[in-house]
């Protein structure tokens, strides 16, 4: 806007946000300033103190401005002996929301990618490995994304709990629930065929 | 997120932008916290100065963080003598990306609304009568929207404008540009043929 320097900064710097284009960036500043200025200055404190401050767990290198973040401290969780892996952050939302699992978790911020340089060490394997050797562990749930990167690391970590002798498990692929066969792709559906399960009576 | 406080209000905050879920307010957390701290921190930036700085122009009620905005206060533009007066700054925009004009605004910040309690002042019309008398002025494009309210709106704007013996112009209506006419409402096409030109040679 040739009228104010500063609403063009906030236009511009609205565009670092994925998925925000010049419409949307010119659509949200406009709202702010007319229906929710009180909104854009808490946004601008959740910002700042987010950016600043939050870093990564110690014990699962989620996202965390505590020095171990509130799952893996939670000592019901830590007696569970399940360790859950899986490439981000939003991972753990999901896998939470099931409800379904009351271990810890361990977060990759990515997956194994040698032709990127992406090693072991890049994504953490060296403090898993550790945590391997010092806990008493029951089970690593290895949940990496069903993608050839993803097995590839799920296989990797898996060799790496046979050789500390903890059991590695990998989730099941195969069709969603509520989808419809005919739209499954030919990958998944070899998977649900490979993993059947018999029926019981 | 369970792990983080911060994020979580993080993820909240973001919300109050147009358009934006709970979904996509995680994948723009997560986006900042793993790829862009330093654009997250502009953002924060431009906010807190455009939420606490930015006004509107004693002249021409657009966004400014000055007291008049740069197009106001542009002399050349002064002496163009036409005032467009359109319902919101993006309006502005749009009309400064055609080139096309280059007289000063009027941006009411709305429409006359007498249902929802909108009337004259609320739009600025007490100003904008003001400038009428003071400023000597040769036109008023009115370029609010094609809508039931705007056109309303226009017509009180044009009785104005004839009171104080100034020329009001609408902007034409009609089938847009590149449209294929059969996609083009009866309305739009009832406007077109109401306003067609003869052809010259
Ligand atoms: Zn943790
Ligand atoms: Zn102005």
């Amino acid at each position: 806007m040739q009228t104010s320097p500063l609403l063009e900064s906030l236009m511009e710097a609205l565009r670092c946000l994925p998925g925000v284009g010049p419409k949307s960036a010119q659509r949200m500043a406009f709202h702010m300033l007319q229906r929710d200025r009180s909104g854009g200055m808490r946004l601008a404190q959740a910002l700042t103190r987010a950016m600043s401050e939050i870093g990564h767990c110690e014990d699962c290198r989620t996202f965390t401005e505590q020095d171990v973040c509130t799952i893996c401290s939670n000592s019901r969780r830590k007696e569970n002996g399940q360790i859950c892996v899986v490439e981000s952050p939003a991972d753990i939302h999901a896998i939470e929301q099931t409800g379904q699992f009351s271990g810890r978790y361990f977060v990759l911020m990515g997956h194994l990618s040698p032709l990127d340089g992406i090693g072991p060490q890049d994504i953490g394997l060296d403090r898993l490995e550790e945590r391997l050797g010092q806990e008493s562990l029951t089970e690593v749930i290895l949940a990496t994304n069903p993608t050839v990167e993803g097995e590839a690391t799920a296989n990797y970590i898996a060799e790496m709990c046979n050789a500390h002798g903890v059991l590695a498990s990998r989730i099941a692929h195969g069709v969603p629930v509520g989808g419809e066969l005919e739209m499954v792709d030919g990958t998944t559906l070899s998977h649900s065929l490979a993993g059947r399960n018999p029926v019981r009576f």
